[in-house]
């Protein structure tokens, strides 16, 4: 396999990505021949993802802007940090080095470092990838806290449809927290992976031409069939994302760009709307089609570092926070085999280090981050367009948490 | 032909369109099967535009809303009025009779009225349909004013691409006020329509199976052949209006999102962000793919009626607004034959009265109006989802054109 090029030859605005009215042919990233999942094309798409696929609004509200107040430091660049594999870098150099598309770290609440590369700007809504995963996840939570959604129930009693899939003799909470046993490979080097077909199903890439598949996630979901036991081990597979969005969707009886919208969006004081791929019917993708800003997705994190309380208002009860950051069961997580979070777990779609600084995190393919570190009074939000999609962030995971590590001490110390 | 239900009984609301998790397949409006074009499920879709294509944002900005004050009336809606063709109505009656999805009525700059039907809400956009070509026409004019924009070159001389095309031997200026001599149908019930390929190729439309036509807005526009000539008669076509964005792209080298964004919505103090459909090259739709809100509307007619001046700013030069308002040559546009617009003409992609009130208005089929009459100090904006998409707005005019001077009289006397 080649090196890639570096994240400063793939700068977008060097490469002239979609410059020009139109842009020439060799310039432009398309979504109907798949050249929009393309590195480098991605360094461009990751930032302008409702210009490729039709998206549902998640409105701000009409309220004020929270406004962060500011202590910008310039002594983080020169941090000092070993990679995973070896290498001495800087968090300077860690930026390039993972495609980072922006970065922003709160300490004690306060922005102490902000930077944008490539396409991304202030107002413009980066893809989450699966840190989609952790807001669905956290407002499934939060339905479980008010008594909507029963833990203990079977999916059957929220989706009669599921029956005969993998789903069929599955909890709820088993499908929270990513211990189901199905046939669903995320390996996006094999072109056969189901992965592929839920793409297709969720409007996140183009229809084959004599494509016969699921059309709809809906419909890709009722073609799961079970592979091994449920409840025994943490398996990463965003069918289960899916499969709770449509959940909490049917409980709530409210489509998740409104949840997201009426419970965080509108209380947050968000600067910009965020919004959500949604498929040929309207659903939106719960696995990974949110897109928001690098600010907004700091306010966010900086809200669950408090316990739920940001902004004036109590937006997550504090039980809610308090049980995703405990973290669940590690020998369960253990048996996935991701050998950059050795330790860790996986609560209500969201990862938890259980190490001295607390750090849990909602995390992304490519480089999407929010990292929360209470121990440290620190949270720092990431997007990147890194070349690798690899399941567990391993080759970012190699430099990102070497140096949000570094930081932490940095800051504490 | 049958009458259609009426606005009632098609209220997207009452009829479940888009209701549940998934919808079920009777109630689903999907853009892949053309059933978003189809009413009443345009009753839905035209307030969710951007969960059907992909779009372009445009940024209201981070600065303060404008407030409207308000000074609601009570009086309004028994205002009686005659249709054109002969039907005692009051101005209640003329709101589901032309399937109204909102309206909003500013007097003297205060709102006196407000209502939304079906699927709208304040901070929804909902489909400006030909509207769109008002705002493309005012950038045209605001960039001809500054000298960036000549309206006496050939179209060649921005667009070497359209040489062997209808546009070939044209002026900027003939594009701006639609008296170009082309091949290019609008009739919608007619499938063979060259509408139909633009809507495909700028994402408005799904693409047919074996579609072999352009697949893009531009290759669209290259295809146009010549059909009479240049400069002699108002023609209602919407590719000039997609010429004339391309000239304006061009020639500002920015996107019209982006224009729109920079020029008219960071300035406006509007609620909300815009957008706009784009093509699979991520080309804007020029003649129709705008969305927007309601009050948004009114702001930015308030700010015509203003002489460009709005919310602090002189947002477009005050002679702009007065070439606009004065119109162009009455002969030109007595050749359309358009009946309920006696006397009108078409300036800078805007329809202009000639008459005592010196009313002007941008206009969209299935009801999208913002319409201005200085005479009166009043401003109309509104939406809707009327079943006829008649070019010109022949039904709708029937009982609009009536009701809105009974407004403007009753508030005038």
């Amino acid at each position: 396999m080649t090196t890639p090029p570096d994240a400063k030859s793939t700068d977008p605005k060097r490469l002239g990505l979609m410059q020009g009215f139109p842009p020439a042919p060799e310039k432009t990233v398309r979504f109907d021949n798949d050249t929009s999942w393309m590195f480098p094309n991605t360094r461009w798409s990751f930032s302008h993802q409702r210009e490729l696929s039709p998206t549902a609004n998640i409105w701000r509200g009409s309220g004020p802007v929270h406004t962060f107040q500011k202590a910008l430091r310039n002594d983080l660049d020169a941090i000092p940090f070993t990679t995973m594999d070896g290498r001495a870098l800087t968090w300077e150099q860690s930026l390039a080095e993972n495609y980072t598309d922006g970065i922003l770290v709160l300490h004690k609440g306060k922005i102490i470092y902000e930077r944008y590369f490539g396409a991304l700007e202030p107002h413009v809504p980066h893809v989450a990838m699966s840190i989609t995963k952790s807001f669905t996840g956290l407002l499934a939570a939060m339905l479980q806290h008010e008594g909507v959604i029963d833990p203990s129930a079977s999916v059957l009693h929220y989706l009669p449809e599921m029956k005969g899939t993998a789903y069929a003799d599955a909890t709820v909470h088993q499908v929270m927290d990513m211990t189901i046993g199905v046939k669903y490979s995320e390996l996006y080097t094999d072109p056969h992976a189901e992965i592929w077909q839920y793409a297709v199903a969720g409007n996140a890439k183009a229809t084959p031409k004599n494509y016969t598949g699921p059309d709809t996630i809906v419909g890709f979901l009722e073609t799961l069939k079970k592979e091994g036991a449920h409840g025994e081990a943490f398996a990463y597979k965003t069918c289960n994302s899916e499969v709770l969005g449509w959940i909490v969707q049917r409980a709530a009886g409210t489509h998740l760009a409104d949840l997201i919208s009426q419970r965080l969006w509108q209380k947050l004081g968000v600067e910009e709307n965020a919004y959500i791929v949604v498929d040929k019917v309207g659903m939106p993708m719960c696995g990974g089609g949110l897109s928001l800003t690098l600010r907004d997705l700091a306010r966010f994190a900086e809200m669950m570092r408090h316990g739920g309380a940001f902004n004036g208002h109590q937006i997550v009860p504090e039980a809610v926070v308090a049980d995703i950051a405990r973290g669940a069961d590690r020998d369960h997580f253990a048996k996935s085999g991701i050998e950059t979070l050795k330790g860790w777990s996986y609560r209500h779609q969201w990862w938890v280090s259980h190490n001295n600084l607390g750090v849990y995190a909602a995390r992304g393919i490519h480089g999407q981050a929010a990292w929360i570190a209470p121990g440290a009074n620190l949270v720092i939000s990431r997007f990147g367009s890194h070349p690798t999609a690899a399941n567990g962030n391993g080759p970012l995971d190699h430099v990102s948490l070497p140096a949000f590590a570094a930081l932490a001490a940095h800051l504490n110390g």
